[in-house]
């Protein structure tokens, strides 16, 4: 089998700080092929293919595709476009037209079902052709796998934050919360936990939109923490919801926000850091009461990335072009954890992983679903990388008192 | 002169990235002198001292005080304290019960004044005695000072993160609002324009606290760049006033918080850029419309640092232990630019630096008030020190259209 043409590769949904390390993993790769003609990159996920707006990374230099590699965002801009049927079926002709062979595109979940589509129009028009998803979300929520690239890097920023926000916090005491991405998995917000180095370092509570987020309980929370340690230190996710599954956020304001595919805007608004504020400081009575939206910062932060991520993101751009001009497949690529710390890229059915979503395991979570476990301390590990921060502190004696005794 | 007697350090206010190294460079220099007998820290800054909380630093290790110089946030912890008149007797009287002769205090304009009353309470008892405040503020905003300990790293934290953030938004277009600290001067927010590197990168608007803040300005500013780039990457401060002097965000709610210096809550909550965000989506019909406010997180990150102000920032402690052990001086540290780039240590009377603010010079601000000049970046290109992300583009060519011509 030696199937001569084209490739076109595209970014979908949101960046990461280590999707560019794909896209040029699969580019180097497909390069080394005789029977790949060109190597096309669509200017703006789907959309570029539906509005044939190609560019020829063939042409593109070595040096300046490593430099992209280590860049935040989408190098190839990126589209949250949800393609119907018809849309899928324009994109496909388009690419038939330019004689392409191969689609790579990397995503989340969306952009594998995008995949899987554009792969069926081709085999009702018996058009050899191979569809590849390669894997991105700072999530961490395709099923199948044990972890995705982009989400390393974004755990590391949030671990990283919650380091400093942990040291601000016991320097001039009061309750800090940190509110992180994450609409419907916690994984990122549960990464918080990776910056406990000492017993009362914080963050002291972590809200996961797994569990039912209840208002009194949180509130005691809290003031049990105040009450041990002088001040608190909060990791909530901007996804959690009431026992009827309505956003927290909803319960704020009656103009929020919803995206095209009805969901209520969750980022890029401190909303929801403010609600919780205020409602610590009026029922607590604490005055020092802050929070911080990570926001957009947890995916494109370039001086915070997990080298592990960079790696593993590279490769599965890499295995993109082995699978669909090696072994003549179409497949999403999964990552599989086979060691400690070892992994394996395993090729999987598209409509396996298409438009599913993978929660935080009942074992992560501990039983009053205000923390993690050690099982996920264990698992997450590896995947924020090397030289981690490992803040210091004074551990001088105490003077004995001759004024006040 | 061999003024033989204790050290006390102290650390207040809000921390930086970077107070540690000069609170391990003062302990370090001063461990050298054999007239100093013991260096003791205050816990919690001045009210450490007022309590008789003191850490004996000369039984800490080489090792550990390293480990905690390069850890984020002030290791002794810190106050928002402002010292009255008797608050400092007592400070002094407890610091003279333990044969304390040397008193250095890390700290903004408002630690410079105490450190300032400190010391006049020793002449007026005739107590021999020296008190150095050495400097310290992400603001920037200290009199007489090119620039100040702290502020290198978390201009670096603005930058990169605006380095992201346009990147973000080159991906998935739209307005993008990042709200910076700063509540007078307005460097920290001018230090995202070191994000710019091609023509059309945000920031693209930067609005200071030194400018009256125009709302209709403010739009026009906003709908003229999104029409030229099709997004629009903005700056903020946190502390942009309207033409009578009230703050931006005091317009939001009527129940803002206010501090013990009667100054509104600007910081730990994400409402100005909630405000603003509304404001252009409700006037400009943008839709994609998201903002994020950095922070705390923009003092203390430990992974984005800069290496000159990590320099400066143990100099300058170091130079508190030259200054008052061997020049025999009280004064206040200042850091003077001699050269692109190198800095000398000047030392000036407490009384020049106490209690003022620096604001940002007109020559660093465009006529129109919406950017800043390349004065400024000149000014602030070496203070954020070496290998700044250089984020890459694709830059292969487009690819003929076949579809639509």
């Amino acid at each position: 089998m030696n199937l001569q043409g084209k490739v076109v590769i595209a970014q979908g949904g949101g960046p990461t700080a280590v999707i560019n390390q794909s896209l040029v993993g699969a580019i180097l790769e497909s390069k080394k092929f005789s029977q790949i003609t060109k190597i096309y990159g669509a200017v703006g996920g789907i959309r570029g293919i539906i509005n044939e707006d190609f560019l020829d990374l063939s042409q593109e230099t070595t040096h300046n595709l490593e430099q992209v590699a280590i860049s935040a965002s989408s190098a190839l801009l990126s589209t949250r476009d949800k393609p119907d049927d018809d849309y899928c079926t324009e994109a496909f002709h388009v690419m038939k037209a330019h004689d392409v062979r191969y689609f790579f595109y990397i995503g989340g979940n969306d952009s594998s079902d995008t995949v899987r589509i554009i792969n069926e129009k081709a085999i009702q028009e018996n058009y050899d052709f191979r569809a590849i998803h390669i894997p991105k979300t700072i999530d961490n929520d395709l099923v199948l796998n044990d972890h995705t690239p982009g989400f390393g890097s974004a755990a590391r920023f949030v671990a990283e934050a919650f380091i400093g926000a942990n040291l601000d916090n016991r320097s001039l005491p009061g309750v800090y919360i940190g509110i992180v991405m994450g609409r419907h998995a916690g994984f990122l917000t549960a990464a918080s936990a990776m910056a406990k180095k000492f017993p009362d370092d914080g963050p002291h509570l972590i809200y996961l939109p797994e569990r039912v987020f209840d208002k009194e309980q949180f509130l005691q929370d809290v003031k049990n923490t105040y009450d041990k340690y002088g001040r608190c230190v909060i990791a909530v996710s901007e996804g959690i919801t009431d026992k009827n599954g309505t956003p927290i956020i909803s319960t704020l304001s009656e103009t929020v926000e919803k995206d095209a595919h009805g969901n209520v805007q969750l980022s890029g608004t401190g909303a929801l850091g403010d609600l919780l504020s205020d409602y610590i400081k009026k029922n607590l009575k604490i005055s020092r009461v802050r929070s911080d939206t990570f926001g957009y910062l947890q995916r494109s932060f370039m001086p915070c990335v997990s080298d592990i991520d960079q790696i593993e993101a590279r490769e599965v751009g890499e295995k993109a072009a082995h699978f669909a001009i090696w072994h003549n497949i179409n497949c999403s690529i999964t990552i599989q954890r086979v060691g400690n710390y070892a992994v394996e890229y395993k090729p999987v059915p598209l409509k396996e992983i298409a438009a599913k979503t993978r929660l935080m395991p009942d074992e992560y979570i501990n039983s009053n679903g205000n923390y993690i476990t050690n099982d996920f301390i264990s698992y997450c590990a590896p995947l924020i990388g090397s030289d981690f921060a490992q803040p210091a502190r004074i551990r001088a004696p105490k003077v004995d008192r001759i004024v006040k005794k």
